[in-house]
């Protein structure tokens, strides 16, 4: 089936906002098998909007369209798709009941406005909302499908998940199963070519591989009449995945980031962690600190971006600094070990880099970072070269120090080779 | 004059990644002016994006595509808009040789497929691509333009300011012009409520609010036969809104952020700034760090997230931490003082809070946060209550530290006062 995503709101095409909510439902109804061959975005314009949802019905089985359900009179969504399907709005007693509740518990007043909000057109599939008081809607009439749902990511999501996703999968003749296989520290073109085979020679599962700051992820997707059936035909695969890239996947799990993977890792293995960071100037402790439960075992940031900083808070020598200079081996090693020394952390990890867009030079070009790792003891520092902006250059530093304290501890506790 | 955006490329359509090209030309087109009523995307197929660029020349006169320039067969873009404008592909020799020393100057070798890209449609305009190998191009017949720009960011947003943003000003008779007025620390509806007035009574120049997390920015448009006659218009306006919102706000130029005109402020005054962080764990530090030039004034940073470390590396006492608990007022004064003491900087700023999901409860609920600012030894400490996810909770937290730090270094140098 072929689905086509309308996006509605005048803050779209005044760039004040970016379009997030178009790339969620692509990814999710790429993940259903579903074919997506237009994404489009309109203005809360009666006319323009009634034209949009009339093309899109013309080519695509299944038309979603976001935004323009809240109370005010900008909000046309729901008044025009009820026009086009000839579906008249009646008063809904459910959902007012949900929105009455809805104000009830926040102690706030219920305004007309929100009443109307109520309103669905005579026929639709109501799809509550957990979040906010715009339900939404599945409007069905000659084989065609509009389904509107509301704007806020916070209340599309899980409305998609809870509601939407079911009901596209029960569409389909048989279902879509994936899996996703989780790679770090390998590029985007080693990864393909370690796998072109299986890209070129499989039509169920297929497999396809996804490029992200630092890590690569493979996805397994199989069509089958049941999942019992799309698992059996995802399992080899996944298996065959696992043989070549080993200890590579740090998971299998959608649910799982790079940095969860590295603090679940040190939990199951009670390490307790610290960081200190140069260049990346704390964005790798953030993202560990991003993760619930972190406070188990991350004792204490350090962020020392002068010279003077780094020997002050963490003892890296003078001589080094001025031998090898800031941006060195042997300072990430000093610093690693140093911060180990005085926070008593089982693990410490080093940035320092050339972040630019100044201070590089033809010895030390911009994008030049060390990262150091110390297990235990046992330190191991890796050079890297990054390309890209400031930002893209720190981004892909914290990625590659997530990558090697995940090896450095994988390797201290067990027999894992990596390649 | 309409312009319509279409975003080329099956990575969008499979949700791989966001559609930001489409907000910042959306946003670009804007402020010059021009009224944008249709975004869409598509694939890298011909027969679609015919159709597409069909219907966006029937009802706008300017459609910008991104994407779809590089030199792999995917890549149609440029094929097709020449084949609709009837205006056949030729070798451009300047294309040609920018590509070759493109090539050249980082040891590449040159493939068939690059020289491709040096084809372009007979009497195009050629917009040169200084960070990339894909020229921009124009095609102009019968009044309608096709402005043909490359996908990626980092060469698109540089070819819009260099080239495109002219060519699309001197199309209009006068001119836009607009200034940005950024104000930190004040919600959107009072920043709304203070200006009503001239949002519904002015209508050249307009003034606009935009919200961002923590700060509003009012955009002040006019339009006027030349910049001088349009500046003339806005000068009365902004002035107003300096009168309006005093200190609260940060600047009124456009490439200056708030951490950015933080930073200014801290190098302009000589002062020495370290940071201490817990619920935000290295966030503050790490926007503050994206600042290139920041080295002069930043020491250290620390992230303190458990009790333990909040003792250990900053000195906050054990009875304070049992009596008052960790998130409280009385411990972000301690964490700030503690920070100044030991780094020895002009100013410090501590932030402790609930980020969520987990460790709210009815005296202190998720969102709870206390941001203290030592300056020169006078500390003041503010309570917020952020609402949204983890992750907005702790940018939240960051841009009203930001604002803290800015509004304790202006109070102790000068008499500012604030609303």
């Amino acid at each position: 089936m072929v689905v086509e995503l309308i996006s509605v709101g005048t803050e779209l095409l005044l760039g004040n906002i970016v379009n997030t909510n178009a790339a969620f439902l692509s990814e999710q109804c790429a993940a259903l098998g579903l074919s997506c061959y237009y994404q489009s975005v309109v203005g809360d314009n009666k006319e323009r909007l009634t034209g949009a949802i009339q093309t899109a019905l013309n080519r695509s089985d299944i038309v979603i369209l976001t935004g323009g359900l809240g109370p005010t009179t900008d909000d046309l969504t729901k008044e025009t798709a009820a026009e086009l399907m000839e579906m008249p709005l009646i008063m809904d007693g459910h959902s007012l009941e949900r929105i009455e509740v809805y104000f009830k518990e926040r102690g706030l007043e219920m305004t007309d406005n929100n009443k109307k909000q109520a309103l669905i057109p005579d026929g639709a599939i109501v799809l509550d909302n957990d979040n906010g008081t715009a339900p939404g809607l599945i409007l069905e009439k000659n084989g065609k499908r509009l389904i509107l749902l509301p704007g806020p990511p916070n209340e599309l999501h899980p409305m998609f998940k809870n509601s939407v996703k079911s009901y596209l999968a029960s569409l389909e003749d048989g279902i879509i199963y994936s899996r996703t296989v989780k790679i770090c520290g390998m590029g985007e073109s080693k990864v393909a070519s370690m796998v072109q085979d299986l890209i070129d020679s499989q039509t169920n599962p297929t497999v396809a591989p996804y490029a992200k700051t630092g890590e690569v992820h493979l996805r397994v997707t199989a069509r089958a009449k049941d999942e019992k059936q799309a698992q059996k035909l995802v399992k080899p695969v996944v298996k065959e995945l696992k043989n070549r890239f080993g200890a590579d996947i740090y998971t299998t799990d959608p649910e799982i980031s790079l940095e969860k993977a590295v603090v679940d890792l040190l939990v199951a293995n009670k390490l307790t962690v610290s960081t200190i960071e140069s260049c990346t100037g704390g964005m790798l402790a953030a993202r560990l600190i991003n993760i619930p439960g972190v406070s188990e075992v991350f004792k204490t940031g350090h962020i020392t971006y002068s010279n003077k900083s780094k020997r002050k808070f963490v003892g890296v020598k003078k001589s080094t600094l001025h031998k090898y200079g800031a941006v060195s081996e042997q300072v990430a090693k000093e610093m690693a070990n140093g911060c180990a020394a005085i926070t008593k952390s089982d693990v410490t990890v080093s940035v320092t880099g050339i972040a630019g867009p100044d201070g590089g030079s033809d010895e030390k070009p911009v994008g030049l970072v060390y990262i150091g790792c110390c297990v235990c003891g046992k330190t191991v520092v890796k050079e890297y070269h990054f390309s890209g902006n400031r930002a893209k250059i720190r981004e892909s530093s914290v990625a590659a120090a997530l990558t090697l304290m995940r090896r450095c501890v994988l390797e201290y506790y067990s027999e894992v080779t990596f390649r």
